[in-house]
């Protein structure tokens, strides 16, 4: 479960007018291509690391599965960058929606998604869980603490679970979502209820995160990195809790701030 | 040509114990979805800017088109996030490998590509151009410089095309990849040939990001940050001059050397 997220490699390094040739940490990319039930779905460029949590949070998050019953059968060709998903199912819901715009009907009135499979599988919080503004401190601390590569390489992005004290499980990947899709398939598969949980994210609070972030059923995210204005508009509309700029002591709430209460 | 990219928000601070509303700056995300010949083709999202040159450098890009001249008419609808394009030809070239994955006959010992598409449309390079190290550090502070935004919401990356002396073009957008599509864009609205330029950019060089080098068709590619393992390959492969983590006066080269020279 610990395949390295970098690799060393021989590089020129130019500094003070000279040229020296070093070992260097360079972080590595992976494309995984997932098959259901024998199609070609999608591929996904990636850390080569929990790599079926992460094809299972995928489809969770897509729609396909709910549930990981649904999965009659599951491998991963590592060598190769495949992974084979058998459900239960003939038929692969969703498909015919998978990365196809959603048009709403009232022109920007109603919810602000822009993918049909989102409007499906992204719930609005029901979440009461509540932080003190220390705990954000601690929390985006504690995730950091634990991804010792973010400080080694800089390339990849850290995503963790949290109760309001602890921190839970955290995954890295060099792309954002992947490292949430891994959050989603590690709670699927350990049967880990996240509607009390925190997300806490390295990087920056876009739409499709927040989406995700609503799809496994988080109601705060904590980041270091700030919001865009489309993933604030997605949180007050999903009852979400979006702190960013977690630094040094201080940070912006910018959705429902009820949930972030002095300490 | 200069809409926004970023808002003010009002939103909650919480410094010492206290919360207080203040206004900040809040990145814009703008979803974009192509339709060709009337049919759905992508959903791009990005910063709300130079989308006729985005549409066109993506489509370019994608192998679809190769000159200005294959479109018969374009329009961008900036309420709703729509860009029709219409082809003189009724044919979609490359739309069914679109996101398909190509799979090499060799195992790895081929082209690193894992799209159908970049391999019919990225080139190996044939330039000439030599850099020497004072010129590689003098194009990032150029491009840095050029562009303010990224000061003030940190939430944009900036690419640029440049000779050795000069910055042509620069670019801003949420998403790495648009950013160079849209300088692709402009080379191809404007007749400009990039053969003998180089690509500056803010970000890191993944895959993708070299891809799209090649594809523009530039010989070295400037950074600020690291590339991944896979762009590193791709570069050896496709004779492209990587060169990253160029900060206070030092930088590291990771393919293809011969093109840096000493002041």
């Amino acid at each position: 479960m610990n395949e390295p997220l970098s690799i060393t490699k021989s590089i020129y390094r130019f500094n003070q007018d000279q040229f020296t040739e070093i070992d260097d940490e360079i972080v590595i990319e992976f494309p995984l291509t997932v098959y259901i039930n024998d199609e070609e779905f999608a591929t996904m460029v990636c850390s080569p690391r929990n790599l079926d949590e992460m094809v299972i949070g995928f489809l969770a998050s897509e729609g396909v599965i709910h549930f990981k019953k649904e999965i009659k059968n599951m491998s991963v060709d590592t060598d190769r960058g495949f992974a084979y998903v058998e459900l239960h199912s003939k038929e692969v819901k969703n498909q015919q929606y998978f990365s196809k715009r959603f048009i709403g009907s009232c022109c920007g009135k109603s919810r602000q998604f822009y993918f049909q499979n989102d409007v499906r599988t992204a719930k609005t919080s029901m979440v009461k869980t509540k932080l003190t503004g220390s705990q954000c401190i601690e929390l985006i601390k504690k995730m950091q603490d634990d991804s010792l590569v973010f400080k080694n390489t800089g390339g990849v992005h850290n995503a963790a679970l949290c109760s309001p004290q602890e921190l839970i499980v955290s995954r890295s990947d060099i792309g954002r979502h992947n490292a949430l899709d891994k959050l989603y398939g590690y709670s699927l598969l350990n049967g880990i209820s996240v509607r009390d949980k925190i997300l806490v994210f390295s990087g920056r609070i876009s739409s499709e995160i927040l989406t995700k972030a609503a799809k496994i059923g988080v109601g705060i995210v904590l980041s270091k990195s700030a919001p865009t204005d489309l993933a604030i508009n997605l949180a007050e509309d999903l009852n979400i809790t979006a702190v960013g700029f977690i630094r040094g002591g201080s940070f912006n709430i910018y959705s429902h701030p009820e949930r972030i209460i002095l300490n």
